[in-house]
């Protein structure tokens, strides 16, 4: 099976909703409005229910049976379920948040990050594509679908969380609870995907992280330096132990670190090597000055999409101020993020590295643990890959970049393996170069459309 | 020769000196009072030329030649003579600093640092002790030898700078310029000292200082940790590199780095063997929790003294803040102190620490100097030594610590080598604990008195 070329064109019920769908546009922009002129910050605890509410009543006015869910010390998540039209449908779970990021620094953004605008084809605004965006096309997709005349179609269940952008710290345990309410026979993440080329993306696979940070304090206060032949230098120990974990060639010597990294399959290679992708171009649409090595080979790609890593995200100790302070620290820390692949588990590569630090005399390190998630991965023969690749070939006219996995993480795991969901990302808004988590966040209207179409087909096929 | 209990009765003319000197007292705590009121911190170029003016008048009202010796971009250095009523006398130079520490942060102030206040036997403000205290304190007793009946004494030439406190970037120069005018038979350096438990120090010798950062830059920006397989991470680069400078005991791995530490002479072992010192004491005294291993023994105090460092001062990459933030940062540095002891040069190190770079594969990192002191020693044999040994021993009624070295750094070589002259440090104020460069900078009163006792023995038999 490769994504070769197949029939694209649409069954009648589907162009029927595109129809519908071209001439709403403009309402559907503003429904987007609506939602993203109410703020939802969950780092600061702004709007939280107020926004819950507005997500509920989308639901509920396009005919799902909706609940807010509510979670100790956490937002409500809200719940809504679209039972289908016929018998033996599947049912398809799809997943958001309604919390968006802080706007800080405030004096960047051009305009109102809750006052959406449009400029030059573009719309700005917090949220406006982190994860509203994507949620409300999905909303636009289902209204499209409900008033172009009845066809089959599949079983919806949504939930909304208000906490992604906190690190998602309640699912684990919503989901433990909730597993027969989440049911189904794939999972719609949370947003979709565009090259810098504009090209769509579907993407299968999230990296694992393992984040950490070493504590070493020595004393209660620095002191001069001229006492450096005697005292712990927590800093000196700090490197000492770093050493003993990556060696100059990036290699982690951490013992059975690699046991469970796995090559691309065959398949998966031959995504990869078919997969329209420039280094240049992604750096430029990041704006960053340097990213993968100068190449587009395979070889860079794999390695960054396959390799498990050991990150120094931070390091901090002693003077950290213009020119010379002559002290010994007091203190010194250093934060890890280790990226794990399939089939890694953050709790294994953990308990190996406490027993490393053990080894090697540094067992009165102070270790904090602030997260462990494990990788994902859906296959990509799986139904809901398959009719995603389909879908975007139906509404785009080409073919879609499929990753097997991607570099960065999240909670997919909780789905994937907690309940056993074929889980895959795409058909949706978001792009490279759409400044999500920055000031002036935005989103490409042409793509946002564009994408309406292709969830149409994923409401209307499923 | 030792330090072992000499006739330590003091010839008439000092007798007559301190007689002067105790019916002094209240007038010699105000002239210090006046100096101390006048704010002149080097780091923010405040009250600096009236300060200097003030200390050229104290010396010539003494009936001192004075002159105010302009430098270039620094402010200007007090210089004075007072010609001896002998022929064939030695000339004793005096070094003295009028410039501050800022007092920052002002809200840990009991008092106004600038307006001076007695409380419990001590006196409080900024530079009361550092080195305002020392500088009058010379005053009061040449004040007291002058005006308690003719008798021999040295001449003495006496240079007081306004830049001690920013690292003295000028005197090197002014020193090259102005040998003829600074020639002498021996040199009394800044201050005096006295242990926790109050015993005289005299003190022979510091340490050089090398102080340099490492800074590596790989982008504009920190980029997601995601990318953490490729981009080249400079807090591992650093790491990679400070491995290579510092094994994990301690020792320093740059070829040619011990090359010129010498060991304690027997002598000097002597006198370390003989100092009272107490590690819990100087704890107690400088209020840190941890300092010298938990032991008094000569080979604890021998290591400090006599030993060279690589110190970590600052590590500073990526995100420092709480939590945890997914970066590859883009950039790291690093400072570093190298302590070093006779008869290590700065420069030798420096260059040795380049080559190791190289040939470690580092020349790329950029290397910042911030300073290069050299290591000073004056014999004990010296004239200058000896005497100030007995000037303790009449002024306290017992033998003072005698230390070869300090671990500390200052530009005592720019005297011992530029100038050929033997420097020491003692008989003055400075006492443990008294907070210098700190809020709350103190003296005790009863030290202060004792000083001028001391130094009026020094300024009368010299």
């Amino acid at each position: 099976m490769s994504k070769g070329r197949r029939d694209a064109n649409p069954p009648d019920s589907v162009k029927r909703a595109w129809g519908y769908a071209s001439s709403h546009k403009a309402n559907f922009v503003e429904s987007l409005k609506k939602l993203v002129s109410q703020p939802s910050i969950s780092a600061q605890d702004t709007g939280l229910k107020e926004c819950a509410e507005m997500v509920r009543k989308g639901m509920s006015d396009l005919g799902f049976d909706t609940k807010l869910m509510s979670v100790v010390d956490a937002p409500d998540i809200v719940y809504g379920f679209l039972k289908s039209n016929q018998k033996d449908a599947k049912t398809l779970v799809v997943y958001n948040h309604y919390d968006v990021q802080p706007v800080e620094p405030v004096e960047e953004w051009k305009s109102d990050p809750f006052k959406p605008v449009e400029r030059n084809g573009k719309l700005f605004g917090r949220g406006v594509g982190d994860d509203k965006g994507e949620l409300v096309a999905r909303f636009n997709a289902i209204e499209s679908i409900l008033n172009s005349g009845e066809s089959s179609r599949p079983s919806i269940k949504w939930i909304v969380e208000g906490e992604e952008e906190v690190g998602s710290p309640h699912l684990h345990g919503f989901i433990e609870k909730n597993k027969t309410l989440l049911a189904g026979d794939g999972c719609l993440w949370e947003g979709g995907s565009r090259s810098p080329r504009g090209r769509s993306e579907i993407e299968l696979g999230v990296k694992g992280l393992l984040y950490v940070e070493f504590r070493l304090r020595v004393g209660k206060k620095d002191q001069h330096s001229q006492y450096g032949t005697n005292p712990p230098n927590p800093a000196w120990r700090l490197v000492n132990l770093l050493k003993t974990i990556r060696n100059e060639k990036g290699k982690i010597l951490i013992k059975g670190f690699y046991d469970d990294v796995v090559s691309p399959t065959a398949q998966e290679r031959e995504f990869l090597e078919q997969n329209d992708f420039s280094a240049k171009d992604l750096k430029q649409a990041l704006e960053i000055d340097y990213l993968l090595v100068e190449k587009d080979d395979i070889a860079t790609v794999t390695k960054h999409l396959y390799s498990p890593t050991a990150n120094i995200a931070g390091f901090g100790s002693g003077y950290l101020g213009k020119g010379a302070k002559t002290i010994v620290p007091k203190e010194a820390f250093a934060k890890l993020d280790f990226r794990l692949v399939e089939k890694m588990r953050a709790e294994d590569i953990l308990s190996k590295l406490k027993r490393h630090m053990k080894e090697h005399g540094f067992s009165d390190v102070e270790l904090v643990v602030y997260s462990g998630e494990d990788p994902a991965k859906t296959p990509v023969e799986s139904y809901i890959s398959q009719i995603m690749i389909r879908c975007v070939e139906m509404a785009e006219g080409e073919e879609p970049n499929v990753w097997p996995t991607v570099g960065g993480t999240g909670p997919m795991s909780l789905f994937t393996r907690g309940l056993k969901l074929p889980t895959a990302m795409g058909l949706g808004v978001n792009y490279a170069g759409a400044g999500f988590h920055a000031p002036n966040e935005h989103i490409v209207l042409d793509y946002y459309h564009r994408g309406i179409k292709q969830l149409i087909c994923l409401f209307a096929l499923f």
